[in-house]
């Protein structure tokens, strides 16, 4: 169902303006009831855009190299564009690390970029609804490219690399320890290698590394190995411009590859599973546990089964049994 | 129901045999049907251990941190120790970074201490049910400290600090970038901040910029707020084994104070409930989705609703009906 004041800002947005654009992803945010159907009128709308995922660890430099792809596109005047920052690192408070990172962007004014930033404040790990949907919030306005941006090592990157199409891994010299613990992980899900900062020394070193890792573990890159597509390991400079027109060229040769395989839209359609397996969750949680102690349909149940010493494991198949309405004795 | 060869483990474990305890966790780990009943068994002896996590970024050196520590207790005599070491860096190949956790460490061959490394393949994010069984396994076991050991930014130390009574934030003073980014996250979730490789340039500037952001952003210590808890700030150098006791001591004293306020055992009741609560979601999700295109009883209706085109809230509010057994017309 779609009110009135929800059918004009989908007109709105239809037309493409931004302030819709920031509405819907506000909502979306807000996790408000209003969303699930402007999201459904929406989501018919996407599925062209190449969904960018830039990941890296803290201080490489991710959201100056996303600056110079933006004007390097912009240039090549190839389309709408949209940035998704995300900043994972405080569940709590939701973190405003990147809150700055609307205002630090040279693009700011171009009427054909959108960029947004997000705190994650997903308790279950990784990006949270909210930053996918905005994601296609950005597709269905006409994007062209939706670049998602976040700090990351491990299962931040794996998220990434789940809801994007091509997956662009940023290092820096510097990061030299982390690039050791994150290898193997990152072989695995980069397409992409940029080694920013090459301004600064060890940029030759690190990419050397790369380049031999990637040889030596070439039994890791399983869902490469499908494509027979072999990383890039790029060298740039953000700072001074250098490098970039290499990386956005191979960051599109990505998607071509994607598409002369067939694999654009597969992907599109088992991300779009997973999303509607993911409400199904959290509407399920929310229903039958609520938050809190004690909270929905199951919580008081829950607790008198912890109370009684009930095991986890025969709990939770009681609750399951529950849930799905089939009758249990106890 | 417990069959013969599982009762025979149970006595095995019950008599302290580290055998056992490995095959227990091996169980939790492989997801075996046979560990659920294992595991209702032996969660009633759980509770008495204080579970400690390290974490930090990668390089911070927390494996000799905790090296460290099992040299001070063990040297004390203050009980059995058991260590779980969770590599969450490559979750597609399940990661081997942290295999040799068990050879690296001083402590091989103590019958008192248990050292186990662990995959994390969980892809929803964070910590597997297994790490955190393990954890219960070794509480059983009899352990007096049970340490979680991980790498971790932003959601995997927020996982660590949910699971765990005392949250140790190892860093080093190269950590430099890292920490900026991570600070806000880390003053919200420390207990205790852990400054490694104070042997090298740069642990004073360190410590005293921690310290500065406590004072600064008191805001954001809520839930220690509550415990009038500040978390000290200490400089070690687990390589020279100096200010190891001073951390230990803080350990210690965070439990004292976790039971002078009554929240020890609360803790224990919340994280049995969320367990609970993420074993029915995990069910759920098996039965229903199962794993694969169309699998799982509701996985062909969800492709059906992709082929239709249904909006995906939509889609998803039609299988929550169809889950929790009630009618609904398309």
């Amino acid at each position: 169902m779609v009110e009135r004041a929800e059918g004009d800002l989908l007109e709105r947005f239809a037309r493409g303006e931004r302030t819709a654009c920031a509405r819907l992803i506000t909502l979306a945010e807000a996790r408000d009831p209003r969303f699930a159907a402007l999201y459904d009128r929406l989501a018919a709308r996407t599925g062209h855009a190449h969904r960018v995922g830039l990941t890296g660890p803290p201080g490489a430099g991710k959201s100056s190299v996303v600056d110079q792809l933006l004007r390097h596109w912009r240039e090549a005047d190839l389309g709408k564009i949209g940035v998704v920052a995300v900043d994972p690192s405080s569940p709590f408070s939701g973190g405003a690390l990147l809150g700055d990172r609307v205002r630090m962007s040279s693009r700011l004014g171009d009427p054909q970029v959108f960029i947004r930033s997000m705190a994650s404040r997903d308790a279950h790990g990784g990006l949270a609804h909210a930053s996918v949907e905005a994601c296609d919030v950005l597709d269905a306005w006409g994007a062209e490219r939706v670049l998602l941006e976040t700090v990351g090592v491990g299962q931040v990157e794996y998220e990434v690399s789940r809801v994007c199409d091509t997956t662009v891994v940023v290092l820096h010299p510097g990061s030299g320890d982390s690039v050791q613990a994150m290898k193997a992980g990152l072989l695995e899900l980069a397409h992409v290698f940029a080694i920013n900062k090459d301004d600064q020394p060890g940029g030759e070193r690190l990419a050397a590394d790369l380049e031999e890792m990637l040889e030596l573990r070439s039994d890791l890159v399983r869902e490469r190995a499908l494509l027979g597509w072999k990383p890039p390991v790029l060298r740039v400079s953000a700072r001074e411009g250098r490098g970039i027109d290499a990386l956005a060229n191979a960051i599109d040769a990505h998607r071509r590859e994607l598409e002369r395989q067939g694999a654009f839209a597969e992907v599109r359609r088992e991300r779009r599973a997973a999303h509607v397996r993911a409400l199904v969750e959290a509407t399920l949680h929310a229903r039958f546990f609520g938050s809190g102690r004690g909270a929905g349909e199951l919580g008081e149940e829950l607790e008198r089964g912890l109370d009684a010493g009930e095991g986890p494991y025969a709990l939770a198949a009681r609750l399951c049994a529950r849930i799905s309405g089939e009758e249990q004795q106890r």
